[in-house]
């Protein structure tokens, strides 16, 4: 299972600060910090951008890209931002993401096609809403999967996100048994090894503290962890959770077991 | 699911201690704490219990009922020692239990039968081994489960254990792989909604310290209960690993969730 830092996202003041006068800083700081906690690669959560959006990506990428040595992933919706996120940064760049909704399918696939690169797939309906159960999770993931490689990705380029809802949801955890069920029989349905991701930070939504979080994110992590999700997405900075990330990975994993 | 304290053991001096010169003082120390802590049933682990087992378990079983209301596990492979607890608490108690070694099912299952109690099938080879993979827990699974039936006792009686494995043995990783495909599958191929139990601190057998325990135990417990364990035997004074199955419970079951 790979870590992926969740923690650079524009919408931390500082950060957004930093971006705005282009000032690597800030960036430099705090993707230094993840690696040293032992992410994997990192999320750049850069929002829509509105204004100026290659600019502020390409920025965003090569900070970090001259920060650490880690594979980077292009979190936004904006068609813009991402094209000039790839032309940044190359093959390392992982694109996140395409869901049904036709236009971001028609311009998205286009430069994951382009640049080769790998592309996460969310499990929204085309209306951008969360399938109301497992099965709608399942349809949605063959729709998803047949488009892309209509679109002429390969297979083997496509990483699914079944979305984690937020507990707090009136059927959050349903939905979230039902996240499980798609990473664990995903592959098996569509008779592909198909990888998939999950962030992990959305569970909590608008959980009370810090506390909180750790204690619902570190029962849903192992869970995860367990069905056999290839990525995860988190709060790398919390070394509570990345300690249970440790501890699940070495539990599933088919080597010999160290206590560590 | 079920949390069974697994504290009041016969191999802690001052519990050993107690059931010789049948102190009933440290044990109900124990059980009120473990009650306190939110524990739903109690295992009483007598041990074999060579000399007076009678006597002992009698001892054992009127005094955790005479200090708390909760369901009693008796776990001993003695059926001397299991006759007398049973008839000492009557349907409270469950039997833990029989394995396909022919002199427990002979002598066991019958007692079962008489008292017509709930009773755990440990997935233990005839050989008392553990099978050495998934498909060999489950033919261990199919096998136990149709000889307790022909033994007559009723299937909603039976709880299977799938056998939790020391992470530290050589294949530990794997065999809990099984565990766990175990507890997720075998009502299915059972065709029978089959409870299952599973014993946690068997996990960590050689750790070298609480913390190392507590990690892998409560990366390992999410993983259980997101399984579908309907049981699981655990220290229920470590108020760490409480939380996680009560995080773990509150993430899974059906109900409206709320962040407690």
């Amino acid at each position: 299972m790979i870590v992926v830092a969740d923690n650079l996202r524009i919408t931390l003041p500082v950060i957004g600060r930093a971006v705005e006068r282009l000032g690597p800083g800030p960036i430099r700081q705090m993707v230094s910090a993840c690696m040293h906690a032992g992410a994997q690669a990192i999320d750049i959560n850069s929002g829509p951008m509105f204004r100026a959006p290659e600019k502020k990506m390409t920025f965003l990428v090569r900070t970090v890209q001259e920060t650490v040595d880690l594979p980077i992933v292009l979190d936004t919706a904006n068609p813009r931002a991402i094209a000039a996120g790839l032309a940044a940064s190359g093959q390392k760049a992982m694109i996140n993401g395409v869901s049904l909704e036709p236009d971001r399918l028609k311009r998205i696939l286009p430069l994951a096609r382009k640049y080769d690169c790998d592309i996460i797939g969310y499990l929204l309906g085309p209306d951008g809403h969360v399938p109301a159960d497992a099965p709608g999770r399942m349809e949605a993931a063959v729709a998803l999967f047949n488009k892309m490689q209509t679109a002429g990705i390969s297979p083997e380029r496509i990483i699914i996100d079944p979305v984690v809802a937020p507990l707090a949801w009136q059927d959050g955890n349903r939905q979230n048994m039902a996240v499980l069920e798609v990473i664990r029989t995903l592959p098996d349905l569509l008779g592909f090894p198909v990888r998939t991701i999950a962030g992990l930070s959305n569970l909590t939504t608008g959980a009370p503290d810090l506390d909180t979080r750790r204690r619902y994110q570190g029962a849903f992590l192992p869970m995860l962890v367990a069905a056999g999700v290839n990525m995860v997405l988190l709060n790398v900075l919390d070394p509570v959770l990345m300690r249970v990330a440790g501890s699940s990975q070495r539990i599933t994993n088919g080597t010999v077991f160290s206590w560590q």
